[in-house]
């Protein structure tokens, strides 16, 4: 069957030839519909992050994808029920704590692999199999979408570690600022935009107009801030402070700059992965007005099957008309090139394998 | 009557005369027992932190206190009740949503003054009045130790917002590090230990032996570290990964090495207060590493009668042992030098205006 990997550090994507993979025991095999592309992938393809599974000289890309059960094996699914597979599996080590409690998200290092990521081969070829319990349902009529249910799952989690963060007192947010206006950063300000929890949502870039990222910013009805003209520490004096800052850049003066942008109480998610970077900081200023207006930072990194769950939901709820202007591109195998573009008119792509 | 008060930035505390405060409506009258004496009440005393209320020449001192109702004044205690005063107060504009829904500890500035501390004269003086609702019952037999009632109800207020950061996974931790071996750090430290969720407590300081604090921490069954050994960032080396830190030094860099000091899935809890210090972090590392291994951080300041009401629990439950050498000394009104000392000998101090 066709695969779609990356064989050393810097090399791009390649159609690569591998066999059907056989499901084993407590596994489905699943046939590929889609498999959507993000920032991960790229930082997996430049080497970066990640790296190929144990002896091998190849990594099989592919970690938000959508399939069709082939064969159920024996588990509980039906043949041609749609599924989406999370990403983390056990180690060669075996399972541990976090799986065996359902939280692989919250594994450390060494205690997982990653899909398409780090260890283990990702879902982007002809077929892949799962343990079932590592695959999710998604209605029929999502199949072509349901490739966004893991980025959604990662602010799923964000959220939901986000707002934990807070649940010790009566926290009432009203306004939403989304650091990064890439795929996941959209995503994450139209989920905010759509949760109604939030009366004034944000999202930061650093396009100059026109722009497809700034015209669906705005058509969620959120605000656009150039990072160019409104560093994230100055944001309060420009719009307000914040209740919830999520970010998705991996600019990690961001992430600093958060504890200004929050208002008292407020609470940052941090989801980006940068490089060493030293940098100089106001340290006695950052740690006092933490403190002394209960700000909270939470790092998040994953999702497990209860975020997926959730992102399904989610998925369903989210406007057509955004969706549609979400995803740029769809392509084959003849057309990786398309696929891994990351030019400004790319927004998220996947590669498709199959229809439903 | 007598009061302990503050004339101006860097004026050592004197005795004042002032008349004896009446109550107001829904207010009760105490008789001062004790007051305790903190380090906000040396940074109050050396200017760096909070001021006098609008229009005075002084601030009366204290915001650590236990005293006996005097004149219940038609609330609901009676003569002779032993009680606590929290500290924050509605500020002059009135009250606001944070103290109607008895969360005043999560106002923002200007949304409060606290007594003894910014805004409103202290504790510190034969007598005081006190709203009923922000007075909490105290046993008899505790009335002696009474005002240490309020630091304890910090770190309840610290666990309470750090725990709920990690309530969206199933979280076991078993180590914890204190950052500060004042009397704030003892007292959070004895806290960890008798808790008996952390199999190993750790307190950071930066004295030689013999001495009191490093008595206390080993007889507590905790490990000294010696910050000029042991940097926090170096703790995880040294020691272990922490799940759980509690930073009480106000100094600034330990808020930054907390999160290279914290176990994956880990929280700190930051409650000091630094002036301005600018530094340089490697700030890619440490958000990535917040980011890859889940980590938190929560700032942390004052507490609610929630928190004064689990603190008093948690007083009758610490070691008489532990009490005794936390507090090095109680002084009356002519000895406030004494009262106000800061050398090594000194931990923890109290002020005595009365017997029970």
């Amino acid at each position: 069957m066709h695969a779609v990997a990356v064989r050393r550090k810097g090399s791009s994507p390649e159609v690569v030839e591998k066999p059907r993979p056989e499901p084993g025991p407590q596994e489905a095999l699943i046939r590929t519909l889609r498999v959507g592309i993000d920032g991960t992938d790229h930082e997996v393809i430049e080497g970066s992050h990640g790296g190929s599974p144990a002896g091998e000289d190849h990594l099989v890309l592919g970690h938000e994808a959508v399939g069709v059960v082939e064969d159920p094996n024996g588990t509980g699914f039906e043949a041609g029920d749609v599924v989406v597979p999370t990403v983390r599996r056990t180690p060669a080590s075996g399972t541990n704590e976090y799986f065996e409690r359902g939280q692989p998200d919250m594994a450390p290092d060494g205690e997982y692999v990653e899909r398409g990521i780090v260890g283990a081969h990702g879902f982007m070829s002809e077929y892949f199999t799962s343990p079932a319990d590592c695959l999710v349902p998604v209605p029929r009529e999502l199949a072509d979408l349901g490739f966004l249910a893991e980025p959604i799952s990662i602010s799923e989690k964000a959220f939901e570690h986000a707002f934990a963060s807070r649940s010790a007192f009566d926290w009432e947010p009203d306004s939403a600022l989304v650091l990064g206006n890439g795929s996941l950063g959209l995503l994450t300000l139209a989920m905010l935009v759509g949760s109604e929890q939030f009366d004034r949502c944000y999202c930061l870039g650093r396009r100059d107009r026109p722009d497809p990222t700034i015209d669906i910013i705005e058509q969620l009805g959120a605000t656009y801030v150039d990072s160019r003209e409104t560093a994230v520490a100055e944001f309060p004096s420009v719009h307000e402070p914040v209740d919830f800052v999520y970010e998705a850049t991996g600019y990690a003066k961001h992430a600093f700059d958060t504890i200004d942008a929050l208002a008292p109480n407020g609470v940052g998610a941090l989801l980006g992965v940068p490089t060493d970077w030293e940098f100089e900081v106001d340290g006695g200023r950052l740690h006092r007005e933490f403190v002394l207006h209960n700000k909270a930072l939470v790092g998040c990194v994953n999702s497990n099957t209860g975020h997926f769950g959730a992102a399904v939901d989610r998925l369903d709820a989210l406007p057509d008309a955004f969706l549609d202007d979400l995803v740029t591109g769809v392509y084959g195998l003849d057309e990786l090139d398309a696929a891994f573009a990351t030019d400004d008119s790319t927004i998220k792509t996947a590669v498709e394998f199959d229809a439903i």
